[in-house]
């Protein structure tokens, strides 16, 4: 605990994520001060040594570094670009975990400049019981040299911390681009629960199962990874004519039982599409290729 | 080796899957019968030590056992029922490695009954390089006693075989449902590489943080299991509204560049629904209910 910086730090938003970033700052014996739109959310934090502000503004002038979290950046523009929180923070630093698109991240950086207001963007790959363990994954975006000063404040919140570059949008964009396979591999169980249940088979039968296909992939992704960096889509060990069989299996077998598999006919029609452009003893991976092709 | 029943076993179909199982029989000192509708494709297993055969009639009479794996149940009704093949078979036992609907899987079952062929169902829920391996994994339903008497054979294709039990539709019903899983996951990669495309972010960049998003879903599969055999859909760790305000970022990020976003259009509108239903709080995994509701 000796390498954090112990100095103080400000935590603006008390939702689920907001509550456990304040909870690790508090448990790692960081002055944490916090505040939250609706009151009343800060009293288990307050019981357990975190100061309860009664403004943003107010909460802000009491830390050189203000996390924000909230739901969007909707959000945290309606906190930050207040006068009395734009000038309680002149000089300070920011640094936004809340999730957004790279545009709004760039936009609040612009904002932040014309403010002198330091500013960090960042993104937090992991659920909420991460917060404060080895588990935990933040990506971070802006300047190296806002970013070495307060890496020691942020290593509370435990785990891994990557530094993506200077570009403030690059934070965002990984997130983004994580969060697209994070909800999609949700989507796709929440599907496979339904079709499960009326095959009479259980969600926790199907569970470990389900673990063992979120197992496969990092191998699968590094391979992708390379197929399309390349340009090669390399369908020789799965071909997407395989892919669109499965695809239309399930297509079937959900229908069958009148679930709705409006998400899976949007997969097997962007793979039948590969298939009919010819490219049908190609890999799945050359599926990015479809969807980058801008519509003229 | 000496714990396998060295008999003796035909593979028919000599695609990449059925190449692999073939290949592995054949390592483990299995006597292998090879066969594919295409001729050539076994001429590397016959080089290790394979047998080719002409017909399918051939190839089925020269084992006890016979594991099938092509495309589908349509490429294997055209391989099995065909008169020679059903006669060579009375007696002898198939397990079908072949995906397809748990509906086929039954047809199937019925097919072999009133040929007096012994018949096992079976999915293959790991990639072509897992065979043979410790990580490849099996799953298998029908007859308890035909699968006791084969599971020595099946052991030579290495990993975890897992029996479903007698209800010959499990297996497939377990497969189609995984398979939702995988190819929405391998669909929203996709997704997510053309979007990281477009923001300056090369797929092998992203690829191990896609993997840690990978390793975070088996829990959170395990934590959804409960919820939704228990009906609870718990929110309070990660509320579907916020689910939507990520779905939102990420179509928009993603049609800003000219990329098809109609995948996640499908998922927004599916949490969009939940909450428009009045259910906000809740969790993704309320999803579920939404996409098993009959249409009237
Ligand atoms: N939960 C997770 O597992 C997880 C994981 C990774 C990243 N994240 C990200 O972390 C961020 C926060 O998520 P969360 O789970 O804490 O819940 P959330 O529902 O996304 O956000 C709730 C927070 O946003 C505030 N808020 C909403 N609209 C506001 C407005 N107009 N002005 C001021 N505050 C406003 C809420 O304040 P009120 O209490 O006043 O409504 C509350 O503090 C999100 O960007 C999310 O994507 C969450
Ligand atoms: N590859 C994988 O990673 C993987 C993983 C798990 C499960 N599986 C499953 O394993 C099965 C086989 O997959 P695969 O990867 O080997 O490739 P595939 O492309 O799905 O199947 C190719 C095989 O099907 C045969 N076939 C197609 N139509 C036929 C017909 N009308 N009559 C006879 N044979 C026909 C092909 O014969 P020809 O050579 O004559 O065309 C070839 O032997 C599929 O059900 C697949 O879902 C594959």
């Amino acid at each position: 605990m000796s390498t954090y910086d112990q100095s103080a730090v400000t935590v603006l938003g008390l939702g689920p994520m907001g509550r456990a970033l304040a909870g690790a700052f508090v448990a790692a014996g960081v002055r944490t001060t916090v505040w939250n739109r609706t009151p009343g959310r800060d009293r288990d934090l307050v019981d357990r040594g975190a100061t309860g502000a009664a403004t943003a503004a107010e909460a802000v002038a009491a830390s050189p570094l203000t996390v924000v979290c909230v739901v969007n950046y909707d959000a945290a523009d309606a906190v930050l670009r207040q006068e009395e929180v734009a000038d309680a923070l002149k000089g300070r630093t920011v640094v936004n975990l809340t999730a957004d698109t790279p545009d709004r991240a760039r936009s609040t950086d612009e904002w932040a400049r014309a403010h002198g207001v330091g500013y960090l963007d960042g993104a937090i790959m992991t659920p909420t019981p991460s917060i404060g363990t080895p588990d935990a994954v933040f990506l971070l975006s802006g300047p190296e040299e806002l970013y070495e000063r307060y890496e020691p404040v942020l290593a509370a919140l435990g785990g891994s911390r990557t530094h993506l570059g200077a570009d403030i949008g690059r934070a965002a964009a990984y997130d983004i681009a994580l969060l697209d396979i994070f909800w999609t591999a949700m989507a796709g169980y929440t599907h496979a629960l339904a079709v499960a249940r009326a095959e009479g088979v259980t969600a926790v039968e199907l569970a470990p199962f389900a673990g063992g296909i979120a197992q496969i992939l990092p191998a699968l992704f590094t391979e992708f990874a390379t197929d399309i960096d390349t340009g090669t889509y390399s369908g020789e060990l799965n071909p997407i004519t395989s892919a669109v069989s499965s695809l239309s299996h399930i297509v079937h077998a959900s229908e069958s039982h009148g679930i709705d598999a409006s998400l899976m006919r949007v997969i097997e029609g962007l793979a039948r599409r590969v298939v009919a452009e010819g490219h049908g003893s190609d890999g799945f991976s050359r599926v990015t290729d479809l969807l980058s092709r801008r519509a003229h």
